[in-house]
């Protein structure tokens, strides 16, 4: 039944501003245009219509809402603190401070944020993750009478968002598979940082969101005509098969004397203007972070609501446990973000009497087996399928059970060719719950989707990029789509794993790893061309993220390595010892991030000191002296021909390598050498300073 | 005058056809399916209405030809190979091979290719920046009588490119543009990697791209209605104030065994397919790469038409040079990528007695300066021009004149929220000829447009990104705008400049050495906040990428920094000193790229053996070992805090400099100490080898 609004309404709308706006001022610093132009829907939606409960910000069933346009974040600051999270006043008061709850972009550290958001269009793209997750977990569990997991995902987004690439190709996907549950807001405000959208952006964004398959609800006066968003919202719930947008209409700044304007944006308001408006409004203008008893008794029956709905639902979900119990106990354990016991022993370990095989096809293996074990597993790939080999084969696609091609149920997800968009998609399935998601492309194109792989290692979401052709060894499709700089790139990104496996039991080894790190993704660099199974290699050791494979602490070199140039660096140590008598060992190093995660003790077992280092890659050396004295890498773009051409023109075999330790040893004969991961002090890393980010 | 079509039409196709087919068989790899599907519109656009001359692929006026589906290059290579360009039978044999001139994907080193495609979305993207360009030099230089710079842009994009968000957002901002002079061609076969369209794309890609504002014209049998492709050209000629898609329903792999389905994208035909192909449209299935003569006779005619046309165009260029001499001259000056005379000089420089400015504010003082100069100076910004300060004060806005907004002689983009699209089409107006563009963005953010700053590195575009807010002395926004990893992943690319200069005189440099890097993409790496005008800092030392700024080769340490953390050192120094009596000296590095351009013997007087070396700069830490022995940097995402209470968070401050440099001063105590650039052997780079790539 719809809603009748009064005055009580436009206080509380009224309050969510000036909580914003004294917020804003305050930190000298801030956005205030968009909370005061947004309050009135926002009031809207959670007092009316959203199902959350703020004494458990973590229930399962809950609504689910994201704050796209993540600058506008004092608006959803204020709402927490208005509807009983634990956001303090003085919380507001600390806004944009240091180590305060309420950062100048919403962090999932804060209790309520669901997602991490600010760069724009990844807010809405990860909506579209959350809608998927309900949508799959629906399918998956809900039973007859047991309607357990039907929540929405609600999003709110703003010009920015939608003129990102990363929001089209979400939303376009999103389309394509019907999201009904998903509902939308679009913050029409004509107003960006260049000033009115006139500018740079007048298509008709109604048109392309039907074009994508969306239903569109334009309420006119998104400043004041609350029935209409009411209406728009109890339409957009009736929209079973589309996901909807609607399109707000709002003054940015409404009620500042600057609304409308770009000046309204990005800083705060005036001292005089803050004061006019807290008199039109009714407001004291002489207090600040006033928040009106009539508004405090308002949210207080919404707040109670909502511990009431979440009452209801634990005493059906426990009534589901008892019909259910295998479904209830998974989904627990799911959502606790545990694993099943033992699912480990699925993974396949090898010896090197078996075949070579390139990893992309390891992993394939891998998947095939663990997906049984890990129902948790929901994969895909961004229009790759064939070549990333990231389906098992009797996977059921993730589909509108309309189209015949899968059902929600379905573990598997054609995102097309939409990198940016998996990426963010992922990052918002992880985000809901109960889902770890691995998307498949070629390694070159994980940078397409940079803006969603870095808050994915800033949220510590768990997602599993299996990134196939993973260096020149692709061979013909030539530099365009050979990665040098990629590793490169990964590697430095805080929070991030990047596996480069060189055999069968090193794949193993990069899943059970990124299976098992609950809060950092991880990206699995994979071969196009097939690897042979390595002497000394085991799931256990490259567990570590690095060991020695052949241990050589009196020889003359270590070559150190990791994935495709592992098994060329053992041929080169081969070769070293019959021609010229040299003694090498081999170090397999294929989680930089993992190894550093060891003890010092066990990392300075691995790099001794007293023999020079020689790191082997094909890609950029960037980085690599960190853990060589000397690094043969490749810091040039590749060429274009069959696969063994390109390594041989480039002198990645084991005659180059030789050659190149050769000269090593010789650069470094009667010098003392310590090891080069010694250092004078720590880094700052996230284990040495406390705060946000990680 | 429509053309009439007849038997020849339909041999000719099917040599662009059996070209690609005997291609792609003799390399046992590439993609046959979309040349077959696409050789139709080709010829009918090549052979009717596109101006070329293949004896001077580089005519300024040609009417442009670009790949999106960049896998489609034996297309392309056909063409080229059949029209007269430099590409024998023999080249097309050697598709995919080694040093050949017929990559897997195509690279603009071959001659009559525009620019290089492969990546999805890029070529599209690319083609709205060179009709962006053209629309700029013609409305700049064209005069009554004189239509000097009037040719169209004609790009064929697929399935892959429309998915997307790079094109999304270039598409988006064509629309609103209003470009006319481009006409693309949609490969609508609703075949991708992962099979049938339908899997994962199913919005109304008509309905979008009117949504953006383009006209879209649909010729339903894109296999045979070759008059329908000649009329959708024509009336998408005369749309002069929108972007035109003509979309071809087409069948992927025409006339094969296999049309219409995945297994004809991306392999080789059967031998049996291969002969029945041949058999059926009248070729002899022995011959491989044969072309009939008259194919051979009627491209003559159009080869000659296009000679024709270029003569023409050279009397009309001629006779308004002598009508308009400084724009005759200064056009072939910028086609010729030539700068003026002299344009240096108006480069700003400073003493230490200059106030401290944020280098963004430098940056803005520079382009001030230079634009005056530089006409070929193409500015912009992702909706962040405020904050870039990337517009100068009476500049111009490069809009359609009916906006009133600007007009297209204007210099000045406004990209919207588009870094993707942006960067794509600055690499197609640099490409295009004429134009040195830039852009603005956070540096955070350029992450999102890697796919188009990689292939501007490959490519060698000469474009500059202007990247403010540059690290976690942006302060509140916090650790979603804070970059951490971002210029490791750049300096970590092959063939690009990461300038981060430390003051004003280095941030001239840095677009000293931008400005006059023909080849090489730049990304400049500015402060928000103020940095003060150093002692000892010049634009000619800045300019060789590093330079000792404070000299102590007897002293006890080198501090070596970039950007905003040189002052910082340099406050270090003077600590260590007073404090401690420690000597020492500071190296400034704005660029390693260049810096590595530089003589052995200039970059070993810059870092001496002897003297420990501390680095210093509040990003990842990754890659500094190249040029330090110790490094002290931030392995973890940032925080939201006013600036300097960040900064002071992580001892980013003399003070935490002065420890560290006192601990790495210890623990190198009693050690001989070695230059941190001394190497064993030189690394694989485009100087040490030959081939494609750079």
């Amino acid at each position: 039944m719809a809603p009748q609004f009064s005055k009580t309404d436009e206080t509380a709308i009224n309050t969510i501003r000036t909580l914003a706006i004294d917020a804003v001022a305050k930190a000298n610093s801030g956005h205030p245009g968009a909370p005061m132009g947004l309050a009135p829907v926002a009031h809207v939606l959670w007092n009316y219509y959203m199902n959350f409960t703020s004494s458990n910000p973590e229930w399962i069933n809950r609504d689910r809402f994201i704050l796209s346009n993540g600058h506008a974040c004092m608006l959803h600051y204020s709402l927490l603190h208005l509807f009983g999270y634990d956001i303090t006043i003085d919380d507001l008061k600390n806004f944009r401070q240091l180590n305060s709850k309420t950062p100048g972009h919403p962090e999932a550290e804060t209790p309520g944020i669901e997602v991490t958001t600010g760069p724009l269009g990844q807010g809405v793209s990860n909506a579209v993750g959350f809608a998927i997750a309900q949508a799959h977990l629906g399918a998956t569990y809900n039973k007859p009478g047991y309607d357990i997991i039907n929540n929405y995902t609600y999003c709110i987004f703003g010009d920015g968002c939608m003129m990102e690439g990363v929001a089209s190709e979400a939303m376009s996907l999103a389309g394509h598979l019907q999201l009904g549950n998903l509902i939308t807001f679009y913050d029409d405000n004509h107003i960006s940082i260049d000033g009115d959208t006139n500018v740079a952006f007048t298509e008709d964004v109604s048109q392309r969101l039907e074009a994508y398959g969306w239903e569109v609800i334009w309420v006119k006066d998104g400043n004041n005509d609350l029935a209409g968003m009411a209406a728009a919202i109890e339409q957009a719930k009736k929209s079973k098969d589309k996901p909807t947008c609607i399109r707000l209409t709002t003054i940015i700044g409404y009620g500042s004397l600057q609304q409308g304007t770009h000046g309204v944006h990005g800083s705060p308001l005036k001292p005089d203007d803050i004061k006019q408006f807290k008199e039109k409004v009714g407001f004291n203008p002489e207090e600040t972070f006033a928040v009106p008893k009539e508004t405090t008794d308002l949210y207080a029956k919404t707040i109670d609501r909502g511990a009431n709905a979440e009452k209801e639902w634990n005493e059906l979900f426990a009534k589901y446990g008892k019909e259910y119990p295998k479904e209830h106990s998974e989904i627990i354990r799911r959502f606790k973000r545990e694993l099943p016991e033992g699912w480990e022993k699925a993974l396949p370990t090898y010896t090197p009497a078996d075949n070579a095989v390139a990893s992309r096809k390891l992993s394939e293996i891998v998947l095939t087996k663990i997906h049984e074990v890990l129902p948790e597993l929901v994969g895909g790939s961004a229009d790759l399928t064939g070549s990333n080999l990231t389906r098992w084969k009797d996977a059921v696609d993730f589909q509108p059970p309309v189209t015949h091609l899968g059902d929600y149920s379905g573990r598997y997800i054609r995102y097309g060719v939409r990198e940016h968009g998996m990426g963010a998609i992922m990052n918002g399935m992880n985000a809901y719950g109960g889902i770890i998601p691995y998307g498949g492309t070629f390694l070159n194109f994980v940078s397409y989707a940079a803006g969603a792989v870095r808050l994915s290692a800033l949220s510590g979401h768990h997602v599993i990029w299996v990134a196939t052709h993973d260096s020149i060894g692709l061979g013909e499709d030539g530099p365009t789509h050979q990665p040098i700089e990629t590793v490169a790139w990964l590697r430095a990104t805080p929070n991030l794993s990047v596996w480069r496996p060189a055999d069968g039991n090193e794949t193993s080894a990069a899943y059970y790893k990124a299976i098992t790190n609950y809060h950092t993704p991880s990206v699995l660099s994979l071969t196009r061309q097939n690897l042979p199974q390595l002497e000394g290699s085991s799931i256990e050791k490259a567990s570590k993220g690095g060991y020695q494979l052949i241990s050589e602490d009196k020889g003359d070199i270590y070559l150190v390595s990791t994935g495709s140039e592992v098994a060329i660096c053992v041929a080169a140590a081969k070769l070293l010892k019959e021609k010229k008598g040299i003694t090498a060992g081999v170090i397999s190093l294929p989680d930089w991030f993992t190894f550093e995660q060891q003890s010092l003790e066990y990392r300075k077992s691995v790099f001794p000191d007293g023999i020079p280092m020689l790191s082997v890659e094909v890609y950029s050396d960037f980085g690599w002296s960190r853990y060589s004295h000397q690094q043969f890498g490749l810091d040039r773009f590749g060429a274009s021909a069959p696969f063994q051409q390109v390594y041989d023109a480039f002198e990645f075999n084991a005659e180059g390598v030789a050659k190149r330790a050769e000269a090593t040893i010789n650069y470094y004969k009667g010098q003392t050498v310590k090891s080069p991961i010694q250092r004078a002090f720590d880094p700052i890393d996230v284990n040495t300073r406390p705060g946000h980010g990680v």
